[in-house]
């Protein structure tokens, strides 16, 4: 019998937003792998650490953060015959998720390289888009409106041309493409309408009207772009 | 002292995929609201039974399901106002909502009503979008991948330029749009790289090719848009 790979999702970064479906596989795995950006803390690890079992085995993915894909391919390579050798023996394997696992996450590069071979069970998680406009305090759809999910790294014509025809925008991935993102939106007149979000539900969390967001973004943080009105009395 | 209007998200529908956020705030909970579609059953509430306290005060709003909108619109402003009568007696009202509540959830009516006047605190949730890309087995999003999330209700024509200009999809409220999309769908040649999935997360839960999809699809479905291939190997 071959383990499972279980891609958990674990919320923004608030360990009270985890699942109950998914604190329960954590308290319960043998083993327990998570990605570790450049060399760095996990904060998928940081979100689990109450839950992970003292004598669990643990799988870090060290993933680089370059921009040549080369060595992070390589680093999922190793990290997805570790968690192979696992699942040979038998063993359940948990992939701690920040978010979603299907959502951005990094554990759509483990999947790829095992679902040929493993069962795989995905337990969805609170994404940073609803964590981010809870705080914000700002509904983010309702009725016929529609979302549109970008990524700050899109070049600034892309970004311009997808803005310009979206409602509520989320863009993800902010971190040094800030000030593109800026003047994109500045560009556009929609300033007013935008929020800045950083580290949303974590205590060092910032909510900011864009207008007044700092000159630089941590990797976690987020713009969201809503109607400014209440067109849902 | 006034009360504070928590808005719990619930999640997609299993129990378990509440957080450990939601089930604390729901379980201590005097008074919980909730709305209940078209004077049937509560989805939202069924969720939640468990965690209820059996003497918890419960609001409930029963929400017309008609093309027009005053009958919902006066449904709303009743439950507001009951509401408001609890949060002005001190008490805090946990509102229940399926999903995320600020994601086409029926809280924003609520919220919009009495947010002026009342503390809100919002508990994000895990939404019907990724739990549907779980039970799928197909990524949704990576890399600088874009995600569009459009109501089913939308025209036919705004319905194809939103697709044919958007990379995965999500499509929500498919129910009798079942056919319009699946034209739009055909028609753009897309329907290989489409899911259609139906109470994700449930015991009853449907997951199959677009292309074998029933012909009548419940409120409660969604169709998924992804890549086919892995390009994230
Ligand atoms: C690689 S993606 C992971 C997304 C995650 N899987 C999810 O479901 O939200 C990382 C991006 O998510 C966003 N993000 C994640 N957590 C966040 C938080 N707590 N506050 C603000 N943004 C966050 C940021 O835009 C960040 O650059
Ligand atoms: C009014 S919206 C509520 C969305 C919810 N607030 C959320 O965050 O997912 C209702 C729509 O959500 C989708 N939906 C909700 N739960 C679902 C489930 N368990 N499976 C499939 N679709 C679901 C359907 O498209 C449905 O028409």
């Amino acid at each position: 019998m071959l383990g499972r790979l279980i891609g958990v999702g674990l919320g923004p970064g608030d360990p009270d937003l985890v699942t109950l479906k998914a604190a329960r596989a954590i308290e319960g795995a043998a083993c327990v792998a998570y990605p570790s950006l450049a060399g760095g803390d996990s904060f998928a690890r940081a979100i689990a650490a109450d839950l992970i079992a003292s004598d669990a085995h643990e799988i870090r993915l060290d993933v680089p953060m370059t921009v040549a894909r080369e060595p992070a391919q390589a680093a999922y390579d190793k990290g997805a015959a570790e968690i192979a050798d696992v699942l040979r023996k038998g063993t359940d394997v948990v992939m701690l998720c920040e978010g979603d696992p299907f959502f951005y996450g990094s554990f759509m590069y483990v999947h790829a390289r095992l679902k040929q071979d493993f069962q795989v069970e995905v337990i969805p998680g609170v994404t940073s888009v609803t964590a981010c406009a809870a705080v914000s305090g700002r509904p983010l759809v309702a009725r016929n409106e529609r979302l549109t999910v970008l990524p700050g790294p899109m070049n600034e014509a892309d970004l311009r041309n997808r803005i310009a025809g979206a409602e509520a925008v989320a863009i993800m991935k902010v971190g040094r493409h800030l000030q593109k993102i800026r003047s994109v939106i500045d560009a556009l007149g929609l300033t007013a309408q935008a929020t800045y979000i950083e580290r949303a539900s974590l205590p060092e969390q910032v909510v900011l009207p864009l207008a007044e967001a700092p000159e630089k973004a941590p990797y976690f943080s987020m713009i969201l772009l809503t109607k400014g009105a209440d067109p849902w009395l």
